[in-house]
C-alpha cells in the first residue's frame, strides 16, 4: 500500500493557550492534505469540473496521542482506509518531521453525492482505479 | 439523565465556501459548550485552580448528519456518555432552535492528567458527584 | 448620535500562546457586530436580497490598546464614522462589560458594487435614511 | 530598499462563503510572512530567547484591492515601512504567484515592551544593524 504525505506548518496562530496545536486545527492540516492528494490525483484545486468531487464529509474523527508543541512543520499523512461503493474513509497520521512517532491518527469519512438530490452515488470507475494504490484494505 | 444545551451563534466567518457550517467548526461549538458546562459546575472560566482542570482532549469524534446552512443558531446539547476513572466522554448532539433533527452528534474523550508529569490520576470525588446527574451510562 | 452594541463571547480558541485574544480574531467580533447591526436595520442573516448587501469589504484597521486576557465575554460598539455615496466608513470600539476603557478601536470601510460588474454603485436612499441616526459626521 | 518575500497556501478553509479569502485571513498570512522574516534574521521560532522578541501589536491595517478567489497561492512581501526607537512599522504587500498586481497592502505597527513593566523599550542595536536593510524610510 502507498500513502501520501505533505508538510504543514504550524502557526503562531494554531496553537493555544497552553502553546499547543488547538485540537481542532488537526481537522483542517488533516483536509489540505486531502486537498494536496486530489490535486496530485489529478483534480482542479477548490473546482468541481469532476463529478466525484461532489461528497460530503460524513465523519472525523482524531484521537491525539501527544501534543504538538510551538510552531514548526509536521508530516501529514493519509491513504484509503477503505472504498466503499458511494463511501470512502481517509486513514490519516500527523508525525513530526524528523521520527515516526505519531502527533495524532484518525479517519475522515466522505460520501459522494448528486449535486442536486444530495443522496449517495458510486464513485467513478476512473477514480476507483486511481485511489487503488492507496487503498489499505481493498475489497476481496 | 440530564443533559446541559447551550446556544451558539453560526457566524459568516464559520461558513465554508458552500456556504455551510465548516466541518472543523463544529469541535469549537462543542468544545464552547463544554465550556459553559464547567462553568455551571462552578469552575472558573479559562482559569485552573482546580485540580480536576488539568486535562487533555484525547479523542475527537463528530458524525455530520445534515449541512447547517448560512448563520444563525443552533443548540449544542452535551451529557457524559461514560466517566471513567481518569477518563470522561462527553456526548453532544448539534440541533436547530426549533427542531429535535440532529446537525451532528458525536463525542469527546478527555483524560485527566498530572500537570507535571502528564501521567492520568483520578477525577475527584466532588467532581465525580456534580457530574453524576449528567452520566448517561453509570458504573454498575 | 447613536450606536450600536453588541455583546461577544472571546472563547478559548480565540486567544493565542500568550493567553490573550489574538490580533486577527478583533475583525471577527467586529464583523460579527455589523451582522448584528444590519439585522437590526432589517435586513435578512447572510441574504442578499437586499441591492445594499452587495457591497465589498475596502478596508479594515484595529488599533490595539490594550489586550483581551483569558475568556469572558466584551462588548462591541459600532456606529457609522462616515456615509459615502457608494461607501461607508464603520467605526468600532471594544469595552470591557464593566468599564469605558477601550481595548481597541478601528474602522472598516465598505464600499457598495453592481454584483456583475463589481463597479461602485450609490447606497440606496432607504439605507441612507436607516443609516442616518448612526452617523458621526453627516455630510454638510 | 531590500524586502522579504514568502509564498503562502490558501486553503479550502480560509475561504468565505463568496469563494474569496475571507478579509481576517490577511492578518494571518502577513503574520507568517513577519515570523518567517524573524527567522531569517536568526530568530528562534516561536521561543522569546531574544530581547527584541518581546513585543506587541500596536496597529493592523489592511487595504484589500482585490479578491483573492479560490484555494492557490499567494506572495506576501514585506519590508520595514518605518524603523522607530521602540516601535517597527511593517509594511506588506500580497500578491499572486505570476503577475506584480497587488490583491492587499497594509501595514503593521509593533512595539518592543519590557516582559514584566509592559512599557516600550528600545529595540537593541544588534537587531536595528539587521532591520536596516530592509528599511524604506530610515530616519534621516
Amino acid at each position: 500500500m502507498r500513502f501520501f504525505e505533505t508538510i504543514q506548518g504550524v502557526y503562531f496562530d494554531d496553537l493555544d493557550a497552553f502553546r499547543i496545536l488547538h485540537n481542532s486545527r488537526y481537522l483542517l492540516l488533516f483536509e489540505r492534505a486531502i486537498g494536496a492528494f486530489w490535486e496530485r490525483l489529478g483534480w482542479n484545486r477548490g473546482g468541481a469540473d469532476n463529478p466525484d468531487q461532489h461528497h460530503l464529509v460524513r465523519e472525523n474523527r482524531v484521537e491525539y496521542l501527544r501534543p504538538v508543541e510551538g510552531v514548526g512543520e509536521v508530516r501529514v499523512r493519509i491513504w484509503v482506509e477503505k472504498l466503499g461503493r458511494s463511501s470512502l474513509v481517509f486513514g490519516f497520521r500527523m508525525l513530526p518531521m524528523e521520527e515516526d512517532v505519531d502527533y495524532a491518527s484518525g479517519t475522515r469519512v466522505l460520501v459522494r453525492v448528486d449535486p442536486v438530490t444530495r443522496r449517495p452515488v458510486p464513485w467513478s470507475d476512473d477514480l476507483r482505479a486511481r485511489l487503488q494504490p492507496y487503498v489499505r484494505e481493498p475489497k476481496p
